[in-house]
């Protein structure tokens, strides 16, 4: 196994990534510096991604880096904030070679670029025999003083919203695993991208400062996450399963087999926004998806704050749909 | 081995960590809110300690949680800033247990106590078997827009100086794996404790804003560091040997062994400062050691913009010493 010590790794892979920000002092100093916009706060995230836990071994290396990236940038998303750059704390598995450290690090060029923020900062460590792969970006972003959107808003007879569709990056996943075959090869491709490559909803959360009551992203499932807003804005929630956006890949995939359902309602790893919306602004929705670029649709409501927190799922038959408990668990 | 699962490891061990801090949302969110003081600017670091490399399997849980949280306020030291908060991103590894990680987080609880700084967030992930634990904290400090302390401002003629004693950790290291005995138990437990808890320079720091040209923390080793500031200042620089502040537990293991000297000037892990003043504040460093409680000592001197951008370091006897080459490579 080839691999070039780990300053080298520094300048020759990952200081490039930084030339465009003064502040990342190219990447040979102790820290960066940051300047929030007059009048803004600063957004701060941290995740972890691990090999063999939140990606595949054989994954192509240049998408994990964006894997990596993007749902750090999602979580940005969520609250609403523009992202301004990123740290990397990369710690290089036992067989971790130069080959996949070229390929990851073009990825993750292509993607700063695609979002047109700087690496700041980071370090390079290597992991004893035995140890995986693990990345830890922290992502910084900025917005409007006050403006952040939060877990804890949500009001009886507000909307639930999604973006998107929902469960295709869990099925995604089964393909990977060949556990759950689709039904050509084209919806194999789309699973699976939306399984290694998710899209942080970047312009749709900034939309939604001021009009969204409370939003998140959708990394633990769709009903384990509706019930974290539910929990932290102490309410209760209905959606209704035939309103919830499905792809036309995951459709085919859930009409051989029904009972998959709990896929859609319980799969992870999504990236979608679930925010909820005060019923006036019910009109204002496809204005802003048709802004942003992003399909929003209304899946359920906000019920009452009977201090349950729970989030029902109601089937064609007016009946409830039972969710199986817990999120989405990795592995 | 007895675990907690991760949301309940947040709840009861890590959320407590972050009551103090509105931002933090409570670790419940997607990302913490931050705010510099006005007229501020940001200072952003990341550094990783892994088990086994970083530290000791059988170091004290706490006292990990110290090192791994000191390290990344060191760097923060490094540039004259303060403190605000820091993010914690930890991958539990195969055999960690509740009982360590309650050992864990009391310790970092007292440090952040301690430095007076919340826990803004993180992320919580579990590597696969074989897999070390593996922390990797993000610090945020702030200063005054524009006093960062930087690398690459030594001028020829400066001062070098340092804070503190060298090599402590280094020999700290060597005694807990038997290596070099330390004269006593006194002195052991004062060394190991040097490569343990190392004590981040913040005051220090701080207090050298406007004064330093260039500093940094000593991390890579003694030579190795300072051929860092030359490197981006394109200086060269000239230490004395005689002046490297010695603590009395190094100095007993010096005089048993003087071959032992590459430990002071290679060995890493001591997290002192190495700065450059110009001449003209030689009285203002007995003042600023006086006023901020840290040891300064004056090393040796920036000689001049050769090109050649290397460290020399001088005996007794006038004639150079040679310097191992490279810095601490960790184990």
């Amino acid at each position: 196994m080839t691999r070039r010590p780990e300053f080298e790794l520094i300048a020759t892979l990952f200081a490039p990534l930084a030339r465009s920000c003064p502040g990342a002092l190219s990447l040979m100093d102790d820290a960066a510096l940051v300047s929030p916009s007059p009048g803004h706060e600063l957004v701060v995230t941290t995740d972890t991604l691990i090999a063999g836990v939140h990606f595949l071994d054989d994954d192509p290396p240049g998408q994990v880096a964006q894997k990596a990236l993007r749902v750090n940038l999602s979580d940005l998303a969520a609250k609403g904030a523009r992202p301004i750059g990123v740290l990397q704390a990369l710690t290089l598995g036992d067989k971790t070679d130069d080959t996949f450290l070229e390929s990851y690090a073009r990825g993750f060029a292509d993607d700063l670029r695609h979002f047109n923020i700087p690496l700041l900062g980071g370090d390079t460590t290597s992991a004893p025999p035995g140890g995986p792969l693990v990345i830890t970006i922290t992502a910084l972003g900025e917005l409007p003083h006050g403006t952040a959107l939060l877990r804890g808003g949500a009001q009886p007879g507000d909307l639930l919203c999604v973006s998107g569709t929902i469960g295709d990056a869990a099925l995604g996943l089964r393909a990977l695993r060949d556990q759950l075959p689709p039904a050509s090869e084209t919806h194999r491709t789309e699973l699976v991208r939306r399984y290694r490559v998710p899209e942080p909803r970047l312009a749709l959360g900034q939309a939604l400062r001021g009009i969204a009551t409370a939003c998140l992203d959708i990394s633990d499932g769709l009903c384990a996450d509706v019930g974290h807003i539910c929990t932290v804005s102490r309410v209760s929630a209905e959606i209704v399963w035939r309103t919830i956006p499905i792809s036309q890949a995951a459709q085919r995939r859930l009409s051989d087999d029904p009972s998959e359902r709990s896929l859609i309602l319980g799969g992870g790893d999504d990236y979608e926004l679930a925010f909820t919306v005060p019923p006036a602004y019910r009109t204002r929705l496809s204005e802003l998806a048709e802004q942003t670029a992003t399909p929003i649709a209304v899946i359920g409501r906000v019920t009452g704050r009977d201090g349950k927190c729970d989030v029902r799922v109601m089937g064609d038959d007016g009946r409830e749909i039972v969710v199986p408990a817990g999120g989405y668990v990795h592995h």
